[in-house]
């Protein structure tokens, strides 16, 4: 059981009104619940503040509150990712391995393992302590998957690829496939062999869905602390710096380089043999045609700097104008 | 062995011509086959209408039919997705329980159901009556799935969702995985525990690969008789009322609500907390940044009503026009 | 063990300099190891010939060697590509029938066939000789497979399907799934019974999480030498003519009929019912909403011809140009 101040100091944050408050879950601000705790991390929801019955709010300014409780924190939704894990639901994990999953008896498996029903662990798979594994999962030969991971269910790893520690790769995700390549030659598309890998850092997750290609010749790497929606597509040889996010259903043609801690929004997609500098923020859909340097906000197909962009689109109501400006020149 | 007539009756329509004949099967209207039956459902296939071999055809118009026998209805794509159903290919599909399917003594499973080949029960699961499902399919703790569904193979429900009755989810979708969130704070993405589940109504159908989310707080809901494709991708905390219809690699994220009877063509994408209003139609690759109100129809990215969106396709030669008017206002 | 000259042999090329070098792999240009070999194959790498450490290069111009040993062929891509399949990894693969796979009695099985572990081959299901099938993966009822195929995991292939020789399906791709089809009738979507089947010629390779849904009446087909990259998605009766390149994420619509030779980038979407002509290129993010004759480049949405599209990207310094004028004008 927890009360408003012991919640408060796990997030280090200022309590405010009554501290001895139980709190026994988080809710939604706009669906607030009684004996709960929310917070503003959105100022589309601010108009949801006094309303929402939820008994206590996260807020990064005490007038907010008015005569409510709640904790004041300079980063609202950093203290509800704090106190989410205090009240997430405990969900009853076998741990061990399963009397119906096949592995291989080459392969090398750490200590305090969980491997689910029907997966298979193929010859010289090695496997770090504590990680977990789903169900009806493949893990092919000479894999490794390091320590403390979350594999879930209906994936499957090729051979040969590096997984890093602390990883988390959602269901139905396929990481090792060939990347697509064809030499085409009186008219017959001759497949080029994918000789390279897949290497993966440390604290990498990866959502459902996703689909990440070996590499031709040397190999695709993602940099530790990459997060990657469902349904993204990373070709051969990509290269993903540290920190990057990709959003859903964004799509990296072969050989592409990305500099550290990028942003992808949806549906982004990128042409071959291109580099994005560092800390580059790509909206919604943009499509990226050629290098980019770092540090910009990127729009629009082809991808431009998004003030340019604008312009742009603005375009519309600028052509509108000179016409009527042209009107009464012709008068 | 239908004849004619027996398929007028069915669906309700006006035969004409030679009611006795008997229909062995439907054909597509451009390449008809004798003895079937075919209908012409789109404009663009009127063309077919004097040649077709198929022995009969279903119109919404006696006079198109001119010598041919067939059948008149308002309708005709409804009346031939009733015939469909007279003729579907009977697949013997083996009923009960497969011994090679792992079902957790703790799950409640109803009566006359189908497991294929190496699916996962998990504890707590529940599984209403006539329930079909596929092979290689995991159902994690404590999910709930209603009567006369068909969840098909490759598929991992995780734990804690409720699926309703008469759903028919396809091979390789994954239903409940951890929403995409994070906060950043000196370098580290710390993820946002996902607490929420998915519920999903009655009549639901769900394309191949796609990806629906848990709620972060609060659940991800899909209202009855919402139809979404392949490759659709759901957010945490997605809203869906009831009878959407979304087509191929729709891409929808966080906390996005959608009205009523919504339909959102292929690669529509759209952003975080916004709402769109009942009865909209989102034309394909659509990007949807605000809130839109309902009824209308939407084009381009970002997102305008269509006309609106048509005035800037048609920009181009406006300019054009006003570029002359410019040079001879010039000489 | 291969020297330059045994290389050269195997692709047909011209040896220059050190004939008897020992080659040991192969080695990407801006990354390059000694003992290896590398190619050209793209001119924005020509910066890194005179630097590079590999010490043989393959180019198509005996003069872009200077110093350094190498061969010279007209494809130096077409080149690699057999020498890198020279230097591909051996896998250790099992050959035989994994005890722990469920084959039906009815099953007709060729000569020399793999399948993995937890794989399901239902009732009728044909495969030719020499095939593989991975882990974890679904034949359905009635559905044939040619011979020396490869069909990786967690894939499932629905009923009465046919794949031909030589195909290549990758982890997650899902074969003959519904068709998207609903007559709406006073608020309710009644599906439309999706009767057809799919057709895959020969020497076929689909990519990984791929989904090619089954005919409504009629087949889906698609022609032989077809490549497909990750997530592409054909809906029912889509028709691809021999040898089309579909890249990552394409989306085609229903009853889409697709020419010979065509290549689609990336995220290309196709609206229901149009026809493409043979030897299109369609440019990545192309929305395509008509019918388009053959033999051209796309680009746009909606889809035009490229140069068509570059004037229309170009309108904005159009635009800027004539306000100037316009102000002089003014004045």
């Amino acid at each position: 059981m927890k009360t408003l101040l012991d919640l408060a100091k796990l997030v280090n944050g200022k309590v405010i009104g009554d501290k001895t408050m139980i709190i026994s879950g988080v809710s939604e601000i706009q669906n607030g619940k009684e004996s709960t705790i929310t917070f503003l991390g959105n100022s589309k929801y601010k108009k949801y503040l006094s309303s929402t019955k939820a008994s206590a709010i996260i807020v990064d300014d005490n007038s907010l509150l008015n005569d409510k409780s709640g904790i004041v924190h300079n980063n609202p939704q950093l203290a509800i990712a704090k106190i989410l894990g205090e009240f997430s639901p405990k969900i009853d994990k076998k741990t061990g391995i399963s009397k119906t999953a096949y592995i291989s008896p080459n392969a090398k498996i750490g200590k305090n393992i969980t491997i689910g029903n029907f997966s298979v662990i193929e010859d010289e798979v090695i496997i770090g302590d504590n990680t977990i594994i789903g169900s009806n999962t493949t893990i092919s030969n000479k894999t490794s998957i390091g320590n403390n991971c979350n594999i879930f269910s209906n994936i499957h790893i090729y051979n040969s690829c590096t997984i890093g520690n602390n990883c988390i790769i959602h269901s139905g995700t396929i990481i090792g496939s060939d990347g697509f390549g064809y030499v085409t030659e009186n008219g017959d598309h001759h497949k080029i062999p994918q000789n390279g890998n897949v290497i993966i850092g440390d604290k990498v997750e990866i959502g459902a869905n996703s689909a990440i290609d070996r590499g031709t010749i040397g190999d695709t790497v993602l940099g530790d602390q990459c997060k990657l929606d469902n349904h993204v597509h990373l070709a051969h040889n990509v290269h993903l710096g540290k920190g990057c996010i990709l959003t859903a259903a964004v799509t990296i043609a072969g050989s592409v380089n990305v500099g550290e801690f990028c942003i992808f929004a949806g549906h982004v997609g990128v042409a071959p043999h291109v580099t994005i500098g560092a800390h580059s923020i790509l909206a919604a859909k943009t499509g990226v045609t050629k290098s980019l340097s770092g540090g910009k906000v990127y729009a629009g197909m082809p991808a431009r700097e998004i003030r340019e962009q604008h312009k742009r689109d603005a375009l519309y109501s600028e052509v509108i104008k000179m016409k009527k400006q042209l009107m009464s020149l012709k008068k």
